[in-house]
């Protein structure tokens, strides 16, 4: 459906999340399917490439999660920075949130589980990894990535190319109530 | 040192890193004292306001923390790019970064470590909340804030402000390498 994105090699996933962009989560579970917005995760861990993300314990993704021990992490750009508002702020509880907003999403090859790809630049395929407490005390999920996907148009060769032709795709970065901050201006801080 | 700053109720310190800024670590333990740039944290919790942040148990920052139970989280402005990457390739085992980069920090008021203010647009006073597991598995600290600060010209009464006359301000997103992204365009995804 998007014939730009290209595999990542593992070992260059932790740079799909490494500039703390917010996301969006994907979970199924038997025939329930579901798509939330997080603006805390991390990577934790080069190699095998794990992650930790905050997934609330009365969402119905953390309820999909746990009973499949899989999600996908889809990385939106600029352009989707309405619908992430959104499927943050809905419930897929009451409704289902790419029916309502016309996300087409494919069955990811390792996993099966949904991602997007029109308007993202990138998407994980993450297994849980089972912590208890953690899950319990900080809602904090922790995972390992066993895929991963980018538009090589923004993101090819483990690195990131932002550029002004490819503005809609550029990562978006949640500062709270609805407004985003685009990633912009390139520093290069290397002496 | 810096009169910009002004306090941040702690209902709002998550802000300060809700859209994944690449953050100082300082830490200080008996008469020694440390500085390293982490690209991993996030926040884990609003109230009370809790953050997970990776920090290598190799690094002599670690090492502080680990004996002391408290650190400091600083958020670079872009004119602190270069000095950001710079604590992140260096050992404090080896040199004093502070004295090496001529960098300036006050002793917080409540806990006492080392903050920034000259180039930051904010910093964090971090109680380490002991997770021998976490931290042993995936190098993942879990701390309270207990008290935060920042420069109102770019964040005040819990919102950012982003805009053309403060960008040596704006928050810096390290991509890989030395490369870093600035936080740029605004995008309000409210409908």
């Amino acid at each position: 459906m998007n014939q730009h994105f290209r595999a990542v090699s593992l070992n260059h996933a932790s740079r799909l999340l490494n500039h703390g962009p917010t996301v969006l989560v994907t979970s199924l579970s038997g025939g329930r399917r579901n798509v939330m917005a997080a603006a805390w995760s991390m990577p934790v861990e080069f190699t095998p490439p794990r992650i930790a993300i905050v997934i609330d314990k009365s969402t119905y993704t953390r309820e999909l999660v746990a009973a499949s021990g899989v999600f996908g992490v889809c990385v939106p750009g600029a352009a989707l920075a309405e619908v992430t508002f959104a499927v943050g702020t809905e419930s897929g509880r009451d409704i289902d949130k790419f029916e309502k907003h016309a996300i087409r999403t494919l069955a990811a090859p390792v996993l099966g589980v949904p991602v997007l790809t029109d308007g993202c630049s990138a998407w994980l395929e993450c297994r849980l990894i089972p912590e208890p407490h953690t899950e319990e005390a900080y809602d904090t999920c922790f995972a390992e990535v066993v895929n991963a996907s980018a538009d090589a148009r923004v993101f090819a060769e483990g690195r990131w190319s932002i550029r002004d032709d490819n503005r809609a795709l550029h990562t978006i970065h949640h500062l709270g109530n609805g407004i985003f901050t685009r990633a912009g201006e390139i520093l290069d801080a290397r002496a």
